[in-house]
């Protein structure tokens, strides 16, 4: 069994890691952290888990984790991640990060859209970006996998057929995105307050959402040239799911039948992309790693769609996927039959 | 007082034009129909509005109507709505539509889009379209105002002093709607229950939606050139509330400043358009006949948001609005301090 | 028009007040407080209002306030209210506290669920409970009306018409009660974000809540017995609307006939409440002042269900109709037809 | 590997069971049926399912069924049922049955509640009530199980321990039972959609549900005596979950300590149920097998709250539960680790 930490145990990522974690057969939650007073029961701070991990929350010091485990997730916000990753590392722990710090592979760009200097840059390149279906072959040897932005995985697997392909122009892509209010994470802010929520639809971040560069670097690697996105993300009245509508235009023409079959065979060693000839809903990938793409036609104009769970596909779900990779399992391990 | 019939009473349109029209001091609501057996109460019907009229649902002829009431309210589904128009002005009654059979001026449009022949189609060029931030002085004088749809009003207003202006091309634009799920109506429907729509965002009638030619029909008139848009509409788990994601193309600069100077000149007359320097929330309008709209840019990329209440200022409200208008009354009456 | 201040502006009960009063044609809203910084145009703290109030809400001192208006209602929480209320009074302001702080009569009951000393004792005899329906007659008089708590109400109204006939064991009764989130408030807490409440239910306060000692105090006041709940209540996944189900002992055999028979005639003058026939729902109050009740049978076990709006006919509705009966206008001023 | 069949495949509690049966590692589920023609992929009727089955729906007698399989989920409605399972016994096949047509063992009693005749009224006797809690030991040897209604287990888990030690008057037992809308199955009607739903709550089937007799029965059999309770749920506007507020009277006094280690013992060997010391919250508990239980005191009232996952711990999870129990499996096996 590997021995598994978690850093950062609060948050709703936390959360589901541990509910994951709990039935996958291969590996032991072996440790906690947070940065609360006194060791709470995982089950003071998590209800929901109660009876099912015998497991306190302690204070640790990136040493004393490395020390007791050989794989960790660092929940940590971006800015602390990049204080303990290089600790952790050190320990001889392998790491997949669930903050931003280790995505971007420019600390210029970091600088520009996180406002924070960038204090571990020589890593950012070597680290792993870890969405399996582009880089399933090198997450295998990594030691640092930066897991993926929620809304980037949506939007990512969206586009990235058609850009590997250079079936559309990499200006301009318009990405409308709609997530539930667990995104916004667990921290009270009058905006993520139910009463301010329900029965309410609005956009926010528009040109300044820092999963803009994240997508642009990733896409443009797969297609070997510039990629620019006008991403616009928006809040809905739900828990989980996003939802990416995402308006390209196509340079070459193509039917929908062709492009549904290329997406088929660009994923078709991916078993957690279905391609759909529907429309997918959020409701049928909710509590999955699942991501259902579907691509169609609006008279001329070319739309994608795509949905996942923003808890597990857009953090937990693909952190254990990369995990299960770097430990050489079947990436479906604790997920899916296999 | 005018004497208001309103014609098919059990959706929810007809509830919020009762809602509306109890406070109305101008108005009173003398007659309600529907095909349902026995005369129901109203309570029986809309158990909300239980105490506030004193009005049997009966099963009445256009003719019937026509004797005890001066001013219709058409709640009927589209071609239910094309017979009884014209007995109801026959009978020297004037209509308010809120059914799409009167919004196309070109009979071939509404056949292509609705599958259903035209039986009135001399009168598509005599109806007034009912908005009334464009057609505010021919409302006044008209005898049969077709009330736009939900999703139309905010996409029109949306763009209307962009396209007025030629300021941006008019192929294209894309639209990326959100709506709140009373707008699918009360007739239930697999799609429209709780357990279906809860939690869940998903995307549907792309390339179908019917208020697409009603919207290119509308701002081409605006423009005076042709308009083509690709109108996506999504569903959200809520009740009410649209909002509208506009993507055009700018055909010259103009800054932030620039496009709210220009959209607030262009409303300025119009009391039930906010014009906004932050991005509108559908709970600000909930229960209101505002629409609210912003203009920024996400980079390059101009994007207009508008929301509205889907049943309020996209239908009963704006309905009530065009009946002011046509009685000569204030047209904020009954529904803002005038 | 009577000169109307608000005394704390940024909670939902505030913005309810501002909506009601923003079409109520005897009263103008002269003057809105908040101890935010730099005087903010109420549209910045309720976007909502946006367009409908020129007003901005200023940091002002309850003898400011005293000299700009006749009428006010106080929304500070309870300990600020009744610090504020014996300056207004004495600046010859006529007062509706919507806090806690003068509704019960015994300043060592509000010691004991409050855990505050009572800073102006002397007046809780004075002030007038504010429910119209068992209080009309003296509110009309009154210069300081404590209007009543949410759930108190819903509770209040289930059971009043029982207890003055002397009809149930007045020792413990049941009152499982449910409402929704923003009877909590707009301050931001873990307990009250979107992720944490919505798909959820739970109780709270068992034995602690603070509506308990209201509730027993007027039913005791009512009936002239000593009066003993058992007060449940409970959270909801929505906005607004509380339902009481309410069980009680009944001491003397009534129909369900003679049940109903009863409270329409205790009613009978209150066009706020309606006595049906049918279990209410929360949603047909929603956005009223209306208290929708029904009595029935369990087997042998009488259950009564009350509904209201928790933000109207909970707090500002009913604060709206108590200031109705202080001016000496008809009581459905501004909310129904008069 | 069982071959396990499912029979009516379309609703939510079928949908459970397939998502819990692909990842349990003893069983295949082999065959699925319905009444809609032309054999529908599972994924056409579940869109969540896809890609995780590679199976159709099948129009199947009970003896073909019979034949392909070894353990049958029979998902059909009352009625339905017990034409159904003497064929599937018949075939030799084992039977959780889903319905309530082998719940109660009073054919009598099951005409009075779902006025219809019992067709099979000789089997009522020897079917075994499947709450594992309650009957674990006779399970593992049954050949039909009774799966427990929703509302049905959360009470009784609720009670059972008080029951057996005689601690409560076992008459006039009020149970306030709050449900999400999934617990009214996927038809179609008025009453479960979504704009009638949401943002509401009510109460229906006030002495007339048809989980108190069955309540009354288990409950009966528990305490050795005559149990009468006061059933009365409640519509929520949420997917799922339950929590029941009970509030019987107390015949010896207790403390809660006493009452909560009373609990703690009787469920000791249970580990689906969890015997909490806060109030459970339906949140916790949605998406699994587990019944989250506390016992407190209103003052001198002791209320008792049991939460559970309707479609889970209320269905499907504990069918999974009689499953594993009947073929000698750990009986968490599939929903926790084991």
């Amino acid at each position: 069994m590997t021995r598994v930490a978690i850093l950062g145990s609060t948050g709703y990522t936390a959360l589901e890691l541990f509910k994951i974690l709990a039935i996958h057969p291969e590996v032991e939650v072996v440790a906690a952290t947070t940065r609360q007073e006194g060791s709470p029961p995982l089950s003071a701070i998590h209800p929901s888990l109660t009876g099912m991990f015998q497991l306190n929350c302690r204070n640790m010091t990136a040493e004393q984790v490395g020390q007791e485990s050989d794989m960790v997730f660092c929940c940590l916000p971006h800015t602390a991640s990049m204080e303990a990753v290089p600790q952790l590392l050190e320990a001889d722990c392998r790491v997949v990060d669930l903050s931003a710090d280790y995505r971007l592979n420019d600390p210029g760009v970091y600088e520009q859209w996180y406002h924070h200097v960038h204090t571990d840059p020589t890593r950012l390149q070597s680290a792993v970006y870890g969405l399996p279906e582009l880089y399933r072959d090198v997450i295998g040897g990594a030691d640092l996998v930066a897991n993926p932005g929620c809304y980037t995985s949506a939007s990512i697997l969206a586009l990235a057929p058609l850009v590997a392909e250079n079936l559309i122009d990499c200006q301009g892509i318009i990405i409308d995105a709609k997530s539930g209010v667990s995104g916004a994470g667990r921290t009270p802010k009058l905006g993520n307050l139910f009463s301010e929520c329900n029965e309410s639809v609005t956009a926010y971040g528009i040109g300044t959402h820092r999963h803009t560069p994240e997508i642009e670097q990733v896409l443009a690697n797969v297609g070997g040239m510039d990629v620019q996105v006008a991403f616009n993300p928006h809040l809905m009245p739900m828990d989980r799911g996003i939802l990416c509508s995402v308006y390209p235009r196509l340079v070459e023409k193509r039917s929908q039948k062709e492009l549904l079959d290329l997406y088929r065979t660009f994923y078709s060693g991916s078993p957690f992309v279905r391609v759909l000839d529907r429309i997918p809903r959020t409701k049928d990938v909710s509590g999955t790693n699942f991501c259902d793409i579907t691509v169609c036609f609006n008279r001329d104009q070319l739309v994608i769609f795509s949905a996942l769970d923003n808890l597990i596909r857009g953090a937990s779900g693909v952190a254990v996927q990369n995990m299960n990779l770097m430990l050489g399992l079947d990436e479906r391990m604790g997920m899916l039959p296999c």
